[in-house]
């Protein structure tokens, strides 16, 4: 019996209700497959901030390095909004990324046929958009120093920031991503600022020698000003786009809108080794935090990637996508998701009902 | 009667076709309101580097300087897409942004409603849609320093640029966001990435205390990757947008490709004092160059933008807008607007019937 141990991370806001849901819904899956989980729940983001005073507490960390993968609700609420930045939930989320050096984030876009209509482009532009985002999480201008502020002769204030990348750390995620195409479609679209920034002229210039060990991968590059049109023009002209830490964190959610389900859409960071993080895309959600109205699909299908790229379990994880549209198909809906003919259910009861399906 | 110097820097593609039309309806519309213009044409781009080995010449920028505004077609093409960074016509554009001195591009997306359908956006969502983007243009990470190459102790490279804003580069172009807002709807949105960024947090709190000085104006603040999304999901929340050089050049391209109609938009880059810089938001379009294909109603409609916001001429910038939209309620469409029902011509012809309606 194959048996892994997962840290839980259910953060602020509707963290915990969608972490509960996924935990027994990947016991369940699990036992089918013969595989069982310890579970660890620490403390992350706003709930470790009142707890011990830090938004990522050393313990949370070391207990997230010795297990197998972490799986994370969400972070951050108004509460906190005001905070100084090393005070601040998000501070904890940039911290555990760097701190288990998951330097790959993978963020499909998946239109939903079920859900075609609840996007905002018409149906024959979203219908079918199957995408994912390989995103730098660890480098770039969100951690380049030097940063901070300065003031000069005349007491006149500045802000600032360093975007930087190596030859290693373009080369490791370039090879995850045309692996990641190489899985999928075939296809590679990289994106950058080559026509202005030096760090995305050597981002371009490495992809593009890399491209000759991937000669099965059709690799392509794009102005990051162009794929934010491209990705609303026809979205369907991509399968996988390479990307930097800061143009990922804007294209991956421009991208993930066009599905017009924020709700459904999981995402994987994981780096050379050691343990993933996986978290649903979608934030915290303070305004309808315990009130059982949360959508835990991205969660579940979170826990799905967890298996698929952080334990290699891929039967287990099918299990669970299927459970997932077929949770769908008999017509369950939270509210974000609601449309008349259809189940309108509780956070609860959606994970009820993926139980029965699983 | 009023008289002024306009420079015309065709550039590169289509460029010249669409200069060659705007220029005629500048002429007529002026001399209806007792304007006279005097042009002189310089080189710029892909077109200056041919002639001169560089991409924007001294006297470019001199001629420019001298005049009363400038108004640009597009620069680029594949031929110089191999070019190193100091011979890119990009380059010459950013030089003379920068030569220029225009740190505010004026960016609208508005649908018009004859063209609606043209967008990916359902009909409901686009519908009404009228935005103005105002992004810094002379800062940030497109001109900070330091930048370039380096190599580290064992020979691995890495490329960097700087993110800097300093407090008058931020107080400016939010004074000018403030008074756009207040001549538009009184609503200004500033999308930042103050959760991560230092340049951000400066940002966020100058534009911040600078609100007071603006009370009839309502401000938000909202993340960037937040905006990327809201842009898709309900674009008509959004008045005037105020962003930094990078998010500016990132967003307001999606903010144009939600309108459906980028052959239609143009912009105004303005400075504290000295002539502005006008042009469409499309590029040269190098594939349809020379076959009078091109759409002319941006740069057109950069003529009028020219008129009100580089020489303070409403009335004619008014009649060239009329003209325009009668234009296209007489059913004439260039290619990249056509659909059925409508009449299909060519960019000249789109001139004369623009003349026709001035
Ligand atoms: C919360 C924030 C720091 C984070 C990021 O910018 O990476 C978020 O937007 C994300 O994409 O996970
Ligand atoms: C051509 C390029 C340098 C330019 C920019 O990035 O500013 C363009 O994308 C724009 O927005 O005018």
């Amino acid at each position: 019996k194959r048996s892994y141990s997962i840290t839980l991370l259910p953060g602020d806001g509707i963290g915990p209700e969608v972490i509960s849901v996924a935990k027994d819904v990947l016991v369940l899956a699990g036992s089918v497959e013969g595989i069982t989980f310890e579970f660890r729940e620490m403390l992350l983001g706003g709930a470790a901030l009142d707890a011990t005073g830090v938004p990522m507490p050393d313990e949370t960390l070391s207990v997230s390095k010795q297990s197998d993968a972490v799986l994370l609700g969400a972070i951050g609420g108004y509460k906190w909004d005001n905070n100084e930045k090393h005070l601040k939930p998000e501070t904890g989320l940039l911290q555990i990324r760097s701190g288990l050096q998951v330097f790959a984030n993978l963020r499909p876009a998946t239109v939903f046929p079920q859900l075609v209509d609840a996007s905002t482009l018409k149906r024959e532009v979203a219908e079918g958009v199957d995408l994912m985002v390989v995103r730098e999480l660890t480098g770039g201008i969100y951690f380049g120093k030097p940063r901070g502020f300065r003031t000069d002769e005349n007491g006149e204030e500045a802000g600032f920031n360093t975007e930087i990348y190596s030859q290693h750390e373009i080369d490791r995620i370039a090879r995850l991503a045309f692996e990641t195409a190489r899985k999928r479609r075939g296809k590679l679209c990289s994106v950058d600022k080559a026509n202005v920034l030096e760090a995305s002229m050597l981002w371009r210039k490495i992809v593009t020698e890399l491209a000759q060990e991937y000669p099965d991968v059709e690799l392509s590059h794009m102005y990051v000003d162009n794929a934010a049109m491209q990705l609303i023009r026809y979205p369907k002209q991509f399968d996988t786009i390479l990307t930097n830490n800061i143009f990922g964190d804007i294209l991956s959610d421009e991208a993930s809108m066009i599905t017009g389900s924020i709700g459904m859409l999981p995402s994987a960071s994981i780096g050379a080794s050691g343990p993933g993080l996986f978290e649903p895309i979608h934030g915290s959600a303070p305004d309808i935090a315990g009130q059982d109205k949360a959508n835990p699909f991205a969660t579940v299908l979170s826990a799905a990637m967890l298996l698929k790229y952080g334990l290699g379990e891929e039967r287990a994880a099918e299990r669970i996508e299927k459970a997932v549209l077929d949770t769908l198909n008999r017509g369950f809906r939270t509210a974000d998701i609601y449309s008349a003919g259809t189940k309108l259910v509780g956070c609860k009861q959606i994970g009820e009902e993926i139980l029965k399906s699983v």
